[in-house]
């Protein structure tokens, strides 16, 4: 693999920070490595995790950084690029990794210097672990960098948008380029609902008397465990992308509730065709997923051994 | 193991009834394992496999049988009991598999003989995979096996629950005891409510117009997967069960939507604070569930390699 960037700076030494700076080492898609995080704590595990030169502020860190990636929750967007943009280089590529894109555009796109290009991003990777010792190199092989490039003519912008492509290839993610709008009512599908969704069944269990929190545990294999799952991402990064991708998410929540009324009136009469004939429908949809190459198709995702 | 039954009859050769088959031979829990499935093709499926013996009707399959396991959807729980009722030996012990426990005894009981012991009961295994061809004898291994005993003062009958339950351990369960009302709320929270949740987001997904079907399946990985799994389960069992659960689904369900349409105004009013309690206090609930030894830690419950 070539070098594709000089230095890189990284903002934000979490999941996705971390395993950024670890996976441009570990295909040499980068000749150095600089990361700042706004938490003292979180820099200093950085350095004991060697993840690159940590710098105890962001002009230090992007200062002669060819490409910047700002990998914080979407809230913390604007302060991150604020924070950095005084000292970034003429022509460097700055771009982000939210989860939400319409409002990451708006927020950073007014703290930059016209003088950078910047090639907002999000990868569709991570767990449901966070901080620097959840990275690892890996995370990127074979998922989904979607890029939303702005309405920016100069042709250098085109050049930056191909560059930075190839610097997530590099890294083993699979690049596809969107509108912004769009990716943010894609993701509100595919990504943003389920979420909320499992954070609030989760919640729900907590909060039920009739039914000790004791025994959910400990029956949840019978399907809450994978509800569990989910609702242990990041609660900042997602009550920061309910923030930003308000519109989207509202939709989406709205007709989700429509259909699960359709579905509770179903069952209270007794519908049974018609319960049969959705749950037929929505099997169908997971032999797409795994013919898609998205999932296993091992069952309970292969995680009991012997099976 | 010592021998638990002299001659096992199983009811209905799918994932569950081809997995009892095959894990009570493999721990010789049984000395003979007969079986019959209503579905021609499944029988001659279940010969191929070689699950056991197997009869073409369900009343030669029980002669003689010490335990039978009706092993069919809580719907057709009371045509099973009846096709074999006649022939049922004095003395033996009947029990399900049913995701339901009251309204299978009602069923049930009803089509028994006086001269039989049933036991109900409810193995919390199984994957999202169905038919004779899914099952495998170590399903059940450090799986919950929920057994609800009837009111029943016949001191042969408290002798024929501790039969039953040395059975489903040495086929590597774990035994637990409960009232048949309680099960039905404790699994409408951990595995009914769950499961009706993933049907309905992943049937809406594939109607929404404003999203390709392409594009919901190409961006899977970012969380509507794990629905997907679950919503692939088998759709006759899950229309059986919520026509069967009703009042403690609707009930669950009704706190659901109270709490999401509480979650949905939050949003829209930007209220960060009360986002962020709520999913810090479901993340929480994760680990419990780890700790309590119902799932993996391993981030993304270790389905990609290289992690």
């Amino acid at each position: 693999m070539p070098v594709i960037v000089e230095r890189i700076a990284i903002i934000g030494a979490g999941l996705i920070g971390a395993s950024i700076a670890l996976a441009a080492r570990q295909a040499a898609a980068a000749r150095a490595v600089a990361l700042y995080d706004a938490d003292a704590n979180v820099r200093q595990r950085a350095r004991e995790l060697s993840l690159g030169e940590v710098f105890d502020d962001a002009e230090a860190a992007v200062a002669d950084a060819d490409l910047v990636v700002l990998a914080v929750p979407v809230g913390a967007m604007r302060e991150a690029a604020a924070s950095c943009a005084r000292a970034l280089k003429a022509s460097s590529i700055v771009t982000d990794v939210g989860s939400v894109k319409q409002a990451v555009v708006e927020a950073v796109g007014a703290a930059l210097p016209d003088h950078v290009y910047f090639v907002p991003g999000h990868p569709l990777a991570g767990t449901e672990h966070s901080g620097p010792d959840a990275g690892f190199a890996s995370l990127f092989h074979n998922r989904w960098q979607i890029l939303t490039p702005l309405k920016d003519e100069r042709p250098q912008y085109a050049l930056a948008v191909d560059r930075l492509e190839d610097f997530w290839r590099a890294l083993g993610a699979n690049v596809e380029r969107m509108d912004a709008e769009r990716h943010d009512v894609v993701l509100a599908v595919t990504s943003h609902l389920p979420h909320l969704i499992a954070f609030n069944i989760v919640a729900m269990a907590e909060d039920l008397e009739s039914v000790t929190e004791s025994e959910v545990v400990k029956y949840s294999a019978s399907g809450f465990r994978d509800f569990t799952r989910i609702a242990a991402s990041d609660p900042i990064m997602w009550r920061d992308v309910f923030l930003n991708n308000k519109d989207a998410v509202l939709e989406v929540l709205g007709r989700f509730s429509e259909d699960l009324a359709a579905l509770q009136r179903a069952i209270r009469w007794g519908e049974g065709d018609a319960l049969y004939a959705l749950f037929d429908r929505a099997r169908r949809m997971r032999r797409e997923v795994i013919e898609a190459g998205q999932d296993t198709a091992a069952p309970n995702f292969g995680r009991e051994r012997g099976q």
